[in-house]
């Protein structure tokens, strides 16, 4: 990897978790003034959002998913973001070869395991482009579950009974099996490396009501990955709080969920320094 | 089919059609209780749209197509949509197949002809799909008439001055020649079993300028033929009246189309009884 | 071509520019009045926002991609738009026996080279696009440049400090080469036919912000120019301001992109004969 190609100017942030605002909010202006291209290989129904999402953040979307443009274009990209939301077997290849160029050319990139579980076809897929390192993986709760009894290979201490405190085990055992930081959708957002773990507490509940917001956090932690790629658990724990916040903001002006939509993405792209280090919320867990 | 699996609490209404508000209102009110998993194979248009639709009416939306996940899948899904807007020769399979393990798993389905005189091809597929005895079959007049021309063999009777008489029967044709409840968008959406027919009163014409609201209610009718399998006639026009109800929630806030969208999703997930109860407009025609 | 067929009312503007108020005032008014059918073979992201701004104009949309259907249906519509945003192999010979199947019909139609310099596989579709005599090409600066150097074989002149001085003279020499109308998005539109240069100075910097904005306005253009095939190069310069018109009424009421969207569509669908005789800033170059 060459930091000094993927990250011209890296962000530097010190101290422990107290500091997560600072960061948090360091990771965004540069964001906005790297603008970095981020590609997305996705699902149909999360295109528009999820080129917005990144719009908004000030990104520059590239939804281009073709292998012929692959080995060519994917250089080019500060990120990848893979997602497997509709994928079909000609879908695949692609996605593989994304994956392979992205790490040949030392790029940091993103998986969403879209329903892992919900096809021996699906979860095969997930577990070949797992199996390419990527950076980060997020999925809910029960798409990490299925991908770490799948990876690890041990159903042992999962109790369905308590989705959340599964999810935080599957999370670990997932990420120490794989070197990716894993993180996990929820009341609570959880982040780890299989050692550290941080929560993040932003975000509002009427937000899984609106299609395509979990795609849409994934491309956005792409985003904030490629500002700082060294640091890919903090970046990811940033992401998700920079999304919340937008979604808690977006709340309040909403009447509903297509309201809140268009609300969330106005307020992240509006979102200013005084509104991000008074609201970002994440801790140790 | 397994009434008890499909509908693990069906929806039980007594008496004639001065109980269509409580019907519809039952029908809403499990749909959001039991949050039904609805298998959407569509075109690359609606999906967005069609998604949202199911989320802010309480279903849990799939959009999966891939033939390769489909035995699988289908099983699970309590109904399926298909939508043929933007087939390909490439998509016709899955959708066949589809249609094929929805039968075998005694999972009601719905189609959605989109443009079904638009080609001979087009044409074919739609046929072909209907020859595997859809639930229910939506469309708006030409395309009702058109798969019914092709259908039935006969154009006889066919006035293109009037459209809306000509595509009650024809609706009514396709029902009796199929088996299917054929509903026909309009001024007045009318549904029929080839011998009742109710008319939908509920709605507005700018939904018409809105991409993608055809297809969404195709989707809710999926939805509410998944709570009540068993009357899918009744179903139908109930998702008609729900979604139309939205949109006349929708039209008091919105000042155009893309307002009008927000509004209408916002107003679906937001319906409560009194409202549904006073505004559904369902009569015998 | 048969202009009777393709326009039975053709548009009919005496004057010179001094009257590109009554113009383009004129265009929209006849394309409200005949909705002309418009075939969109377009990317994934941009199907949504672009069928919701044909349906806002007053033009029918149909998004139809498929080999089988286009040499029957294509003739029947009016233009035909070709965006190779997502382009694959499997989707580019659809794209090129759509454009010999317009030209066959003497149909007008609009080619928008997504990121034509992002691959050599684009570059070379877009070439092989090109060569089919597009009736106007529309792109950003960068866009615009990669197609003529690589059309007319010759970077000299070209100054990339410059981007809004070298695009005019790649679209001159690209317009020259090729016999399109071309055009190119920026602060000021440009539209120029190798020898008239017009420049179009409505719209607000936020819609590039939004993603498929430039996706859309390519398919408004495609739905201007069905209304008046014989002057490509104003209806083009129209379609510019009437979307750039609706983009600076949506940002007196925008909080931001999202609300931008919505309440651009919404104010292309209410577009009077005041508003647009007052604001259409159209101009020689």
């Amino acid at each position: 990897m060459e930091p000094n190609k993927t990250n011209p100017n890296p962000v530097v942030v010190e101290g422990g978790e107290e500091n997560w605002a600072s960061r948090t909010w360091a990771l965004l202006s540069t964001l906005r003034d790297q603008s970095p291209l981020v590609q997305c290989i996705t699902n149909f129904v999360s295109m528009d959002l999820m080129a917005n999402t990144l719009l908004a953040a000030g990104a520059s979307p590239a939804m281009i998913h073709s292998a012929e443009e692959i080995p060519e274009f994917t250089p080019h990209a500060r990120a990848l973001c893979i997602n497997v939301g509709t994928i079909s077997h000609d879908w695949l290849p692609a996605m593989k070869l994304a994956a392979d160029v992205a790490n040949k050319a030392g790029r940091p990139w993103v998986l969403d395991p879209v329903a892992a579980g919900a096809s021996g076809f699906r979860l095969k897929a997930c577990l070949e482009l797992v199996g390419k390192k990527p950076t980060v993986i997020r999925g809910n709760g029960s798409e990490i579950i299925a991908l770490s009894m799948a990876s690890v290979g041990c159903s042992k201490g999962i109790d369905s009974s308590h989705e959340s405190v599964d999810a935080l085990e599957a999370a670990k055992s997932l990420a120490l099996a794989t070197g990716a930081v894993v993180s996990v959708s929820g009341a609570v957002d959880i982040v780890t490396d299989g050692h550290r773990v941080v929560g993040g507490h932003n975000g509002v509940a009427m937000m899984q009501k609106i299609t395509a917001t979990g795609c849409s956090v994934t491309a956005l932690i792409a985003a904030f990955v490629a500002i700082d790629p060294s640091h890919p658990l903090e970046a990811t724990a940033s992401a998700f709080s920079i999304f919340g916040i937008a979604g808690e903001m977006g709340l309040e002006l909403a009447k509903g969920p297509a309201s809140l939509r268009t609300h969330l993405i106005d307020s992240l792209h509006g979102l200013d320094q005084a509104t991000v280090l008074s609201r970002v919320k994440i801790t140790a867990l």
